[in-house]
C-alpha cells in the first residue's frame, strides 16, 4: 500500500490519486460507523496500536476528532494536550521529543505554533507523523475533510469553482486547501480584505499547480456568482498581536440569509469551524450550509488516513470489522 | 428502555421510579465490579462507544469517576479537561461546541461554571448529555451517588430525616439533593450560617415537592437529634470573590468526635468531597462516616446511568459480562 | 508472586533479586512488543484494569511511557495531568485524594514536587502506588529503565564502574540510581561542580550499601578512564529559584566527540532525558550513545512492573499474549 509508513506534513505530500484513495477509504469508514441508513455500526475488534497526540497549541475539535477516529478504529490514544508545559519548557528540541515519543506509540499527530515544526518532527520520528496544523502554514487533514464533504455533495472534485473567503493570510486551512483545489483543476477565487490576502508563496503555488492566476477580490456578494462552493473562514483573533488590529476585520464578512438568497442554489457552504460571527445562525438550517456535516466527516477521514499510514487497511477486503484489525 | 437517549441536566429530569431503576442497575454494576465478597470482577468485553468529557472547570474526582465508569463498561473516553482554553477561547458558542463534539462521541459529560450551560449543551447536542455541575445550579449524578449510598445503609429512601449542612447557598450538590429528597418524602433540615442559606428558588422547590416547609437552623449540634443522615459540605473558597469573606465562614462547622457522640447511633455522615476541615480526621474510622464508600459508589452509579442513557442495559439479563455489550 | 499488591516508592523497596525479576519480565515484554527481529508484535487481549496517573508536575515522557505501557498491556488509563489545578487547589489532602482515586482504578502512578509525597499517597491508597518522581528525592522506575539498558549492554549489573555526572544535588534520577548501583556492587564516581554535589544522605546510603566511599570529582575528562557506563544528567533549570544561579552551571559539562575519543571503547552513555546541551548532537550516532534506546526500554520495563504489582504476570508462562490477561 503506497501510503504505509509515510508522513502527512503538506497536502502536496499526497498525489491526487492518493487523495482519492483516502476519500474512498473514508467512505468505507463512514459505512462502518453506520452513516448509511441501511448499515449498522460494526462492533470494533481491538486494534493493537497507539496514536500519540502532541499538541503545542490548544485545540478542541482537531485533537478530539483524531482521538475519536483512533478509538473508532479500535486503537488507543496517549495525549499531550499541553505539550509546551512539558519537555519543551525544559529545553528539549523537537527532534529529541519526536525520537522519544516514537518509542511510545505507532503514529504521531502534532500541532505546533511554528511553521516547519511538523516537518522537523516527521524527520526525527521513527513512526508516521500527521501535521494537524503548524503555525499558519498547513493543515492537510482539514483539507482532506473538506474534500470529503465537497465530493459527497458535488460528486466530483474536478473543475469546480471555489470561493475562499475571510482571513486568507493567517488561515492555515486555506493554505492547504487552495493548492489542493488548484491541482485538481478547480477555478479559485480569493475573497479577503486587502490586509488579509493570500500569502505570495501560496498564490504562486496555486498558479503553478492550476495553470492560471487565481482571481482576487474583496467583494463577497459579487464573488458568489457561479460558485460551486464557498469556503468561509474565521478571522483568527489569536493570530493578531494587536487586538485593535483584529477589531478592524471582525465582522467584515458575514454570510447571512440576504447573501444566501443571492448565492447559487447549488453552492454549498463549508467552514473549518469554530465560527464566531462570519456565518449568521439563521443560515444553519439552509440545506446548502453543510459545515456541521463537514465536521462530522473528520472522523471517517482521519480513520482512513490513520489506517492507511499504519498499513492496516489492506485487510479491509478480508471481512471482519471492515477488516481493520491485524490477523 | 425509558431512559435511552435522554439527557440528565437536573435531578428532576428523572422520576422517583427512574431513580430506583438507576440505583438497581448500579447494584448490578457493583456486583460486576466485584464489590460482593462472593463475586469476582468480570472481564469486560470491549464496548464500541465513546464518552466525551467537556470540563470548563477543573475537577478531579468527577471527571475521573465518569472516565473510570466508562472504561469499566468496556468503552472509551476522549477528554477536554481544560475546555475553556480551547474553542471557547476562540469565541465558539456552547451550541456549536455541542454539535461538533456530538460527531466525535456517543455521550457527553459536561461541567461548566455557568448555570444553564448544561441545558444549552443538551439542547444542541445530538447525543445524550450528562450535567456534571453547572455553576452553583445542579450536580445530579452526585445526588444519584448520594442516594445509592443512603439506600444501601438505610434500606430505603423514603421518609428519612436528613440534615444538609454547610454552604447551602453556593453548593450545587445540595441544590440537586434537597429537591430529590423532598420528592421522596424525606424531612429536611437546612443547617447553615445565615449568609449561606439555601437559595429561595431551591427552598420553594423543596416545599412544593415535599409538601412541607423545610426546617432551617444555624445550630448543627441541636440539629443532630433524630437525623438518619447528615450531609456535610465544604465551604467552597472558589465560589467567593473575596478571600476575606471566605475566611469568615471557614471552620464554622466542624464535625468531630465530640459532636458524633451527641449524634444518633444510626445517623450516617455523607460528604460529596473534597473536604477541607469540616470533618475532623478523627471521624474517618467511625462506622457512621461513610463518605469514602459514598465516593466509591460513584463508579457503579455512573456506569448504570451511562448504560441506561446509551440503551445498552437491556442486555443485562442476557448473560455475558453483566450483558453490557451489544450483540 | 512477591511483588503483587506492593508499592514502589523508593528503589530500595525492591531487593536485588526483585530487580532481576522485573528486568527478566521486561525482556519478555520487549519480545511481546516485537523488539527481536524474529518476533512479531502480539495482538493484545483487553485487560480489565485501569491505571491512574496523578501528576502534580508536568511531564511528557514519564507519563506517556506509563500510559503506553498500560495500553500495550491491553489495559486502560485515566489521567490527571495537571493535578494541582484540581482537588489540591480546593484544599484536599494527599491522603484523601489517594483514598478516592483508589476507588477509580487498580494502580496509581504519581509525580509530585515534594519529597515524601509518594509515600503519603502510598500509605493512604488501597491500590499499588508507583512513584514517578517526588521532588528531588527519588525516581525508581527511571532506575529500573537505566538498569534494563545497562544489563542489555554489559550482560550483568554487578561489579561495573559507573560515572554519574551533572546535577547530582537536585537530580532525582541519580538519587535512585546511585544506591541501586552501590547495592549491586558497582564502583561509583560522582562527577559534579562543587555546588551540585550529591546530598549527604544519598552519599551515606551509597557508602553503607556499597561498603566503600564513592569517589568524588568535578573533572569529567579525568573521570572517563575505566568507566563501563557514564550517566549524564541535565542541569535542571526548574530546580533553581534564581535563573542567574542556573546560568552559572549551564554548559559546565558537555559530552562531545573530543571527550568520546578519550572515553573507553566499551563505555556506554546513558541519560534520563530530556537533554539540553550536556550531550552534543554529534554524539548521537556513536554506538556507545544508547540514551534513545534507553528511553525506549521504559515501556517494557513499566509493563513488567505494572504487571507484577497487579499480580497478572504469573499467566506469562501460560501461552496467550505473553499470558498477560486474566482468564
Amino acid at each position: 500500500m503506497a501510503l504505509t509508513g509515510r508522513d502527512l506534513v503538506s497536502i502536496l505530500d499526497v498525489s491526487n490519486d492518493e487523495i482519492t484513495l483516502v476519500l474512498d477509504t473514508a467512505e468505507q469508514m463512514a459505512t462502518a460507523l453506520g452513516w448509511e441508513e441501511s448499515t449498522e455500526q460494526q462492533p470494533l475488534a481491538p486494534l493493537d496500536r497507539i496514536l500519540a497526540t502532541l499538541f503545542f497549541e490548544p485545540s478542541t475539535r482537531t485533537r478530539m476528532s483524531f482521538e475519536s477516529a483512533m478509538l473508532r478504529l479500535g486503537g488507543s490514544v496517549i495525549s499531550m494536550a499541553d505539550a509546551k508545559a512539558s519537555s519543551a519548557a525544559k529545553g528539549e528540541s523537537l527532534a529529541d521529543t519526536a525520537r522519544i515519543v516514537s518509542a511510545y506509540c505507532d503514529i504521531i499527530v502534532c500541532r505546533h505554533p511554528e511553521t516547519g515544526s511538523a516537518q522537523a518532527l516527521a524527520e526525527a520520528a521513527s513512526v508516521p507523523v500527521i501535521n494537524a496544523g503548524d503555525g499558519h502554514n498547513e493543515h492537510p487533514t482539514q483539507t482532506l475533510t473538506d474534500l470529503f464533504c465537497l465530493r459527497r455533495h458535488k460528486g466530483t472534485l474536478e473543475g469546480l469553482r471555489a470561493g475562499l473567503c475571510g482571513d486568507l493570510r493567517y488561515g492555515r486551512t486555506v493554505h492547504s486547501l487552495a493548492p489542493a483545489l488548484a491541482r485538481l483543476g478547480c477555478e479559485i477565487i480569493f475573497i479577503s480584505p486587502p490586509a488579509l490576502v493570500m500569502p505570495e508563496e501560496v498564490t504562486a503555488k496555486v498558479q503553478e499547480l492550476g495553470g492560471a492566476e487565481p482571481e482576487v477580490t474583496d467583494d463577497l456578494p459579487a464573488a458568489l456568482d457561479g460558485l460551486d462552493m464557498l469556503y468561509m473562514t474565521r478571522i483568527q483573533q489569536e493570530r493578531f498581536a494587536d487586538p485593535a488590529e483584529y477589531k478592524k476585520y471582525q465582522g467584515v464578512y458575514v454570510l447571512d440569509e440576504k447573501l444566501m438568497k443571492k448565492a447559487p442554489e447549488d453552492m454549498i457552504v463549508l467552514h473549518p469551524l469554530p465560527r464566531v460571527d462570519e456565518i449568521a445562525l439563521e443560515i444553519d438550517d439552509d440545506p446548502r450550509a453543510v459545515y456541521f456535516e463537514q465536521a462530522r466527516g473528520g472522523v471517517p477521514v482521519r480513520m482512513a488516513l490513520i489506517a492507511l499510514l499504519l498499513g492496516i487497511v489492506e485487510e479491509t477486503q478480508s471481512g471482519k470489522h471492515s477488516g481493520l484489525v491485524e490477523p
